[in-house]
């Protein structure tokens, strides 16, 4: 649940609250910044114990990095300065110091057209630091978004599990009134969660096969993001359960006649998170890449109890655009009020909620 | 006078007018339009005539195209699919089918990191043709915007005439009351003109140097943009004449208190228009590039009288954000309609008016 990036394909997709307001995502993606952080040590190992130099296709001049699905930052820069710095290192370390000398970084921030980038090329010129240059790239990374062969590493966040769009199937589930509890993918109706899964297949499928295009020989696709253990179903997750509450605000909208009933029965989240076992599975069939790493990080606020403000502030954040473009203006204040004072009468139950997985994955390009 | 890109080293630089409102510069730029669609027709002749596939340094995959000081579109998107289609007939006609199969094409939006890139992402999607890759590079073009040694051809167009900040010698004479009644380099009074000449000649030489280094061997770099016939001074042109207008205005609203008195004093704008043969001169020194094509076009709008309500617009949507951020907001729509009415008492005359050149320059990229 933790980033943006979504729905590329629906006629008007939403990525995160831009600007930087109080309720914008540049400043309420703490919880993604903590688990970001974890995998940024997890990316530095990785470079530094795998990343070939000497072998993978590189211009001599420039080493270029793209980050799929930025949102607005900070986040990613704090990611692409460590990709940065740790490559410099590397480059040391395998004593590659002719190229070394010239060598300049690229970096392409990617992300929905109608991201706000003009937000996150404001972020980026408060930086201090500016070690390598950057261009905006606009487009659903399920598709194309940069020249075959280019990019030496690839990086994505907490995207993967915003489908490209609703599946059509839970669309047709949700108008025969049979799904009306339910506005994700709660894995407890079966053909509610093959749909998503399927959904989810296709996408990961079409994010692979774009990026196997683009990515050099020899070129990392680094990805972290959250699944289920398997076996366990969303609702059983702290996540799953605040969507319900998410949920279960509409209805009470719906139900003081604020929001229309149909539209609310109608609404559902274009989010899907896979098992384990289903992430793995759909990684393999593609072909172009080799699983160099798949394993679960800690995440740093794992353990620790989330306040009920900190956990609205950041739904809303999440899913400000969404609920704006399907409900219209002047939902979200209403509805963020709502779960807020709902998570006070019904906290969430931290103790008896299984924990999700974050994972990390290390995928190398084989030769072209 | 008739684009963008502006003062990137200023505190708060300002570019065109962002969105797709009626005052808008993506709606208020046809007077630069018709000037654009005169130098492609420029364009089509040189790559075709002389741009030598044979030799350049090319990237096997991708063939990159940067167009500095982009604004929103439309006119940016309307030149690189010139520039792209001409490229594709120009491999045809080099009879380099094998690189051809697999080309696909890079290009590089630059502007200033406060441009409306949101805009010009969403114009760009606007349009059905799509034959090539696209990014938003952020950042002043006087400095090094791209990595070097990777453009194939460079293009700016009516850009160059911006400068990257106004002179301290003319904040100086203004600050002494001695220049209060010029904004800009009216050619008039020699200390001003040697100032703004200066700054130009500092900013172009910039500006080359940053290209020279962008740029592979043998690469295109595309000017055009307006300079003045030798010996004319810019206060005999109409532009010259509107922008005293302008002055008017300004002087005018602080007579009548709206303005403060000192403030409409301090007033410059960063623009400079070169002679023909100063232009010549400062590219002349950076001996990176040959200049292959130096020469005049007709401005297809030369001969028309324009009306007072294009020029009111076309001015407005140049210098809203300039004025914006100069006098605090609420003073655009007093001043513009002021300058309207003012060119309905006081039309310019064109008859006595000497015309302003539009420069075409072509420049190729020596060996590194």
């Amino acid at each position: 649940m933790e980033k943006k990036n979504r729905v590329a394909t629906l006629p008007q997709p939403n990525p995160m609250c831009g600007g930087d307001g109080p309720h914008s995502y540049a400043r309420n993606s703490s919880y993604q910044k903590a688990v970001i952080d974890c995998a940024k040590t997890k990316i530095k190992e990785v470079i530094l114990e795998k990343l070939d130099l000497a072998h993978m296709c590189l211009d001599l001049n420039t080493f270029k990095i793209a980050d799929f699905g930025c949102s607005v930052g900070p986040n990613t820069f704090d990611v692409v300065q460590t990709i940065v710095e740790t490559v410099k290192r590397r480059y040391e370390q395998q004593n590659i110091r002719e190229a070394q000398k010239h060598l300049e970084f690229h970096v392409f921030f990617n992300d929905q057209s109608n991201n706000d980038f003009n937000t996150l090329f404001k972020n980026r010129f408060l930086s201090v630091c500016k070690p390598y240059f950057i261009a905006g790239v606009p487009g659903s990374f399920y598709d194309r978004v940069l020249p075959r062969n280019t990019i030496n590493i690839g990086h994505t966040s907490y995207t993967l599990h915003w489908l490209s769009k609703i599946p059509k199937e839970v669309c047709n589930i949700n108008s025969l009134g049979r799904n009306k509890h339910n506005i994700s993918c709660s894995n407890l109706v079966e053909e509610m969660s093959k749909a998503y899964k399927s959904q989810f297949e296709k996408d990961m499928g079409d994010f692979l096969g774009a990026r196997a295009e683009e990515l050099v020989s020899e070129g990392f696709m680094i990805m972290s993001g959250m699944c289920l253990p398997d076996g366990v179903p969303m609702v059983r997750t702290w996540k799953g359960v605040a969507i319900d509450t998410m949920r279960d605000c509409l209805i009470d909208m719906a139900n003081s006649r604020i929001l229309n009933k149909e539209r609310v029965e109608s609404f559902s989240l274009p989010l899907y998170f896979p098992h384990m076992s289903e992430l793995e599975e759909v990684i393999k069939q593609n072909e172009c890449f080799s699983i160099e790493v798949l394993e679960r990080m800690i995440h740093p606020m794992e353990d620790l109890p989330l306040t009920n403000d900190f956990i609205a502030s950041t739904y809303r954040a999440i899913f400000h655009g969404l609920i704006e473009e399907f409900f219209g203006d002047g939902v979200v204040d209403e509805l963020f009020d709502r779960f807020a004072k709902r998570l006070e009468t019904h906290p969430i139950d931290f103790q008896t909620c299984v924990k999700d997985i974050q994972y990390f994955v290390l995928l190398k390009r084989n030769s072209h």
